[in-house]
């Protein structure tokens, strides 16, 4: 019996949405899956919603009939801050708009490491840490959090914002070795966050099992997500593939890793 | 060889009582059984002492040549306040004096969850929370916590307080899906409590390893405590026949689940 | 324009009653004495209300018509146990059902610095930390202290808890050179808390502007209490006739002073 | 010898730019008055630069020549989201774009209570605790803090945030009496952050020396900043003419206040 | 591929040193083995290096070429001043500026729980516990400790500190049965500080996955030590043989054990 | 009526030496004033010892019927290891041997701000917060605060270890405008240290009440030292001859000032 009628699950063409379309099946009656891509085929369980997160109006029109909303779209990465403010930070508003005029009672939210990017590894930060984005991307998943936790205490709304930190088919570079979250331990965060008895407004970072830990993320223990996998397997190929790192640079000193030595991305050409 | 010469077991015919009785019987050369219920038959390792918590003088009398006491007397539940009174408050300071009289160095409180009921599950609290007790039977755990932390600082009694959560054949509800303890692992709790070689004044969550936590036990660790059992296999049936919870009721958001949502227990006519 | 209709004032014979009596005359239209020995003249704003607080009819009768409980009686130092629990536990009881049947919202307790009396004054603890009481009566208020966060968690009620250190007429002894609080600083706490926008259930220790300070109420900050008395005029005469102690012994050591070197009450001939 | 060789203020013309324009008169040659409103006669050390900051063009040039910032412009309360998001949060990402082109180093920014205003007044939170903004105006003043953390953090600019609580030309309510920060005070706190030695990134409460003090602002003390005022002088009068409040309304229990009990500003005529 | 060129190892012969020999064969090219005793036939892969670490010259000299060093020489347990000034404290001090000198870029010291040892069990420390040495072996240990952060504040020498507890073949007490490393979570532990991505200065503590766990050691999760041993084997054996310990007595009540109940070592005669 | 037979108060020829020589007089009928340099005339109440702190047994017999020392001797400031190690190292446990032998019950020590110097000004670190030497210097300082909570919880000791920041006749550069003790403060810190009833092993920063503040002294409030004196007289001069510091720097970053910026002592020709 699933637990909600209709799920609205946005950035459904993405990365981690496209994993989630098939993950969360079980959790709803009816996903409806919200994109500005096309979806591809759709299982009788599925609904489209092909809109941009910028246009109000749509997004509220989203979410109609749902009773949950896994949001997860908006830009993937650091980007001019046009793109920022468009996808990231309005589209958000829009959507803790449509939770509150439709009555949606929860929102899961894809937030990312970059929010507390500039916390040093050694600090083993908990959950409750202070914000310190490492870049654009990670101010915008700090308005986000800030919001949420408005229309948690204002309108009753709960969400889980999920820090991801680095969700890859697999590690890909030796910072992976401690940032990767598998696929599976992806959807298994989000299917906890939304079958929490109680979640309240609650932050909690998103990690597999791997050796080396490097935040403490018992402060959201509640959520009763527990990481099946680890990047161990990966660490044989990628130590070959890669130099020792410098412990001395700003990507292997910081959590949010290369994103810290990034420049301001309104220097570059925008994308 | 057992690490005790005689163990004084109270409320040895109540639930948890009648599953530590067989448990704990390794751990010391005779049980001493009380209860102001009848026993049953009794094993050659086993003595009975039937009274009441209530009356002092046979309370001191029954730790006589006793080295441990397993204290879980006393009103189950939320009572009167006449009945919390006698049976919780009085009869525990009985069991303490009891102690002191005795020499006896170490006891097994049985407190609860409910003598900190009223913090938020998402509040991730450690065992050194303030109390926050949620009916007239939590306060009354608090003030054996209080009283056994004077007879530790004072007279070198150690006591573990064990907070017990939901200690059932089965989680019977949601909320046991995270509070259940087992019974098998509350005797490892209270086995755990007796043979650390080191209890001082200690309190420690009393909890299986279930998937969602809503407390951090780590202040406890050295007791050795590690739960085996978890409320999983139970889920399935549980959810099946129990609908999902409302995140904002008082039961969901608080640890001590519907003791809060109790009204005041003289309002009603006496149990 | 007084803050109150009704104070009702316990303990209203005894050492800080009796200073509290006129000291709170302006807040309230009508003060309302309680006590079980007789009070002397009533001034016009005065009604007197003679009962032992382990009556429980009385106690709720003589809180009637009152909007605040200003609670000081019981027993006022280390006792014997069944004068403890008559006095302290079971009338404070009554007391906090007074004010829950006759909707009352806010009380003022009289607690101790015995609650936390074995805490070591390195420690410079503040208000949250954990219970460690160094008496019977200090587990009496350790009791009420609890018993009175069910009561607003629960019911709405408000409790500032003033765990009043020494309140005499002046220091006594070079403990009380840290411990001193001063009568017209013992009153304007009373007045902080009772005039204090918002108490919820706060604790607060209650010190005078002592040189050596030997707690953190930073915690209590919203009572609004700024001592002006000081035992620093007293130190002289305090120096002068008593030794200089040994920092090695429980007194010195403990916030409790005297307190942790008692033995316990019952062993000796009762009161 | 003034600390800086131009200073830019904007929102010049509001309540507390129009304090501070003569206030920090003598820390800098000149004084860069921006706003979109006119802003009067100007001094022989003043110079006025009208605009929006929703232009990005017209704000990055403003800063020009400048060696500090003080940021009070943006919308002073709380509005349609259409409104935050031009005034505050475009407004703001301007202001720090000017500062990192033109090579300002520190920026003295006028966030608010409201950025922290679901927090308990008896919790007594420091300037560390986790942002729990009471409105949309609350959330823009949390995304400036995240990002001029981000700004501290990877382009060394520094950034006082200073958390107005209530200034006004005196207390107008009984909440002020806790919430008040005079004028001058304002002054100070922007004179202090102005001039310290060392800022970093620091976040610090903005409040007078009030008798009732709402929250810990120890963790900026290395701004230097000691409040002169109180609101005792106005106490009388506001009591006398307020009723006193209900501590269990959101508005009295909050320290946002009335915010708190705002409901949400799209649902209503936009101002 | 090994991690590093040469790693040279102090203590090569002592206890600890003799099994980290073959255990760290596989992360360098050549491993440097260092003792003032002899150290047996070498292996291709091994050096040897014979020298007091109090002769200054030698010590530095015996870095050349190295890019770690593993430092676990020194006095190895109580002794008299003179030999812990000489072989901890000169001794160790040498070691960093053979590592300045040499551009060592990484150090793992064998630090101990003599370094905290007077904290109690069940105060459940955590790796940034306040020093509280037990004997001046432990103070060197603290020396070191606080030497090691300097050069790596201020000369980027990266050093884990093992606060090793007993690592011994097999637990010999019943301490041990709590402070138990086996030699191969010994070696994890060395391996997991050698080759964790980014250790800056940390302190961890080292202990096998004992039943009883008298310390937290989340703080240093970002090395990667998981330890995969326990003392359960042992424990039937110990307890067979050794009487339960009196749980007030120091070397039960803090973390270092008998260390806690030893005089000081200069009132006997020089080992 | 004085608190000491005999004061020995080392360094009593240098900085700070010679102002509480006069400052502490009234504190005991005698002070011995311990140096390697001449003393000049000595008052009735001064008996001067003229010795190395590297003589062990010259320290020793220094201490013969003193019952307290006051240690303000060894290098005060940074200083080639070997000088470091002889005079502090050495000299210091020396000191503590001295007051083990001659049942010295109270030690107040000379630490410095350099213990801590690297820990960031915007921390407003407390008196508990770890180690972060800048200098051998400090180092040493780290050293003496391990070794004199040995010599207390192991041997009964007490022990003030006072962190001077910037004890000179007067506030000589920026940093020193919070940095500042003025020597009269710096007598009431020892004063305070000498007669507070209980010191344990207490930590306390050493500085005047300067408008910015820099660390969080209150964990050192049961010493009762209440400063006086401010560095604001002198902000005119020093500002006006001084530039405005790069708040980049690590000097102005820093607690530990310049200290942070100084190179390794060895690398420079010996003092």
């Amino acid at each position: 019996m699933p637990n909600y009628e209709r799920i609205l699950l946005t950035g459904a063409a993405g990365r981690l949405g496209s994993v989630l379309r098939p993950g969360l099946a079980h959790l709803a009656k009816k996903i409806r899956l919200a994109d500005r891509e096309p979806l591809g085929d759709l299982k009788p369980n599925e609904e489209a919603a092909i809109f941009d997160l910028a246009d109000m109006e749509a997004t509220i029109e989203a979410a109609k009939d749902c009773d949950a909303i896994v949001h997860f779209g908006g830009a993937p990465h650091e980007c001019v801050w046009e793109t920022v403010l468009d996808s990231s930070i309005r589209g958000s508003y829009h959507i803790y708009e449509a939770a509150r005029r439709h009555g949606v009672k929860r929102v899961i939210y894809a937030s990312s490491v970059h929010a507390i990017g500039y916390h040093e590894v050694e600090a083993q930060i908990g959950v409750d840490a202070p914000p310190r984005p490492d870049s654009l991307y990670g101010v915008s998943k700090c308005f986000v959090e800030s919001l949420s936790r408005l229309y948690w205490d204002k309108f009753g709304i709960e969400t889980a914002c999920l820090r991801i930190f680095s969700s890859f088919p697999e590690p890909a570079d030796r910072r992976m070795l401690w940032s990767y979250l598998s696929f599976a331990d992806c959807v298994r965060l989000v299917e906890a966050a939304l079958t929490a008895p109680r979640v309240g407004h609650t932050i909690s970072f998103g990690i597999s099992d791997n050796k080396v830990k490097p935040v403490d993320n018992s402060g959201a223990n509640h959520l009763g997500f527990t990481p099946l996998d680890s990047s161990e397997p990966a660490r044989e190929g990628v130590e070959g593939r890669t130099p020792v790192p410098d412990p001395l640079r700003p990507s292997v000193r910081y959590l949010g890793g290369w994103f810290c030595e990034l420049g301001h991305p309104d220097d570059k050409p925008a994308e």
